[in-house]
């Protein structure tokens, strides 16, 4: 069943006036996505755009989420209310669960000021990056801020998650080697701020370097942000300080830039392709009527060309059976 | 200029009598995109089908070209044209670019009975993927056969790539650390055919018997093909044959068992998909009037939501502005 306007409009006025027990039940909404999960992120949207949204991704095993605790507690001491998201593509694992990172977190999960959810949401209508920057704009138009957003891997996936931050942090760890740094370029190209986190190891110096080196092999225009790399040891909370000083300086200067009003449309511009192509591809899943089927089956037995099925199928994406009017498919009734 | 309708005809029956000169400015319509090359791959599609398309994928350095080349010197003692594609996403040069690796196939470059292209076609309409797919298309009508595509990296891009292939060979050489090996489970999973090359290295041994345990955790449906693990040392050509024989049994096996149906549809879905996307990532590009850049300031100032947006460009993708009777934009004019 989709909800009806009346319910969206209550459910999106619950999550705006800051109940935690509503934008719970909101993110399971996109989670699962749909046209429900598409009429209240429209109600809310407009409400949104003033937390600081920070993006934290990196190999596995370099401590993000040791990291996302100890800056989440500076925030608190701020009295700020934090909003966290982990991101696990390749989990099963949705809504509530608890992954295993997450189990470190307990002390803040008991905190009223901070809102823990795990989205784990292969499968979910429009992919993990639609899912991810839907439930990003519910915790902002419920007043959480900031928002960290932390991934577990060093995917493409991870990337277009980082797309919807407005400063994003690379944790490295010493002792990588050359090939993993190299298969890493694309997400130390995305990079605000370096944490070389566990750096009372050895090789930290030279992690450090590294990373140095790598990016003066960067274009840099003048007078833009360069990435500071700030050496942690996350699980003692040293060098905290200097990263919450780096997110705050990250900030200033993209406002007093102009930066960030063009990091937003180039946010913007990516999100509104990656829904527009996660339409298409619920399309070709979900469509109704076999015709998504028939089309593929004329292209594999040559019969219809594959560039003319693509014109079809955007066609079929914007039809009414896949509009918000329309069920695309419900995973689930309630929640 | 976009060539008219009796261009297009002539320039796809040259093709496909054989011509290797206008098959190479087939490729560069192809590799720039638009309604040209739609339309040429429209008119050659249904003449296709018939050539072994075989992807070749892994890690770099590890001989994915000294390999092409020895299984394409078996391809032509058996009296065979052969066909050569070599995608490169991250390099700059296209067309008739000779890469690096390419060098060392000069000897076969010299056979008038192999057909070598390099594609580096990072920006072309559609993305390299599509692009890389209409080139096969094109090799196959004129009568290529087997067509070999090779990556030189393993990252989304190539996944995408190897999924137009009939046979897919994932090649791994010793010494590869556990980090990578993770970070390539996405290729794993896509092989047909794993050779392990530069047998002769120490821990040659090693590294086929991690492939057989990362094998055994992959699903295997009872009666399936499962992907031999052969040892080569490509630049001496031994275990080539074996490798061949692996090949022309995996295409035996696809024929006699109806999994080769499934496949080609599953391609023809990924493919027609692609496609849809790719046009939409030109419309948000390279679509007239600004109305893609208007859409992405509204929903920077929050004043439209994405999902809203998302709708519209759909609409976008399928205007005239973008359809075969249009002119998106032209790289070049002639050739």
């Amino acid at each position: 069943m989709i909800a009806s306007a009346p319910d969206v409009d209550a459910m999106a006025d619950a999550i705006a006036a800051g109940s935690p027990r509503a934008l719970a039940r909101g993110l399971t909404w996109v989670e699962t996505g749909g046209p429900r999960a598409e009429a209240l992120c429209a109600r809310l949207y407009p409400r949104g755009g003033r937390a600081h949204v920070i993006g934290i991704t990196g190999s596995p095993g370099g401590g993000k989420s040791t990291l996302v605790r100890a800056l989440a507690r500076v925030a608190r001491a701020r009295d700020r209310h934090v909003g966290i998201i982990a991101v696990d593509p390749s989990s099963p694992f949705s809504g509530g669960a608890i992954l295993g990172d997450r189990i470190r977190m307990n002390d803040l999960a008991l905190d009223p000021g901070v809102f823990i959810r795990s989205m784990a949401t292969r499968g979910a209508l429009g992919g993990l990056a639609r899912a991810t920057a839907d439930a990003v704009d519910l915790m902002d138009a419920a007043g959480w801020d900031p928002i960290f957003v932390e991934t577990v891997g060093v995917g493409q996936d991870e990337v277009d998650v980082m797309r919807l931050a407005e400063t994003v942090i690379v944790v490295s760890v010493p002792g990588l080697g050359d090939d993993v740094q190299a298969l890493k370029a694309g997400i130390l190209e995305i990079a605000d701020v370096h944490v070389v986190n566990k750096a009372d190891r050895d090789g930290a110096d030279r992690t450090q370097s590294d990373l140095r080196s790598m990016l003066h092999l960067l274009p840099h225009a003048e007078g833009a942000w360069l990435p500071p790399i700030l050496p942690t040891v996350a699980a003692r909370e040293e060098g905290i300080d200097a990263v919450v000083a780096a997110l705050d300086a990250h900030r200033a200067a993209l406002a007093a830039s102009g930066d960030g009003e063009a990091r937003r449309r180039r946010n913007a511009r990516a999100r509104v392709l990656q829904i527009a192509q996660g339409l298409l591809a619920d399309a070709m899943t979900h469509g109704d009527g076999g015709e998504p089927a028939a089309l593929v089956e004329d292209v594999a037995r040559r019969a219809l060309a594959p560039h003319a099925a693509a014109r079809m199928l955007l066609t079929m994406a914007r039809a009414p059976g896949l509009s918000p009017a329309g069920t695309p498919r419900s995973r689930e009734d309630g929640t």
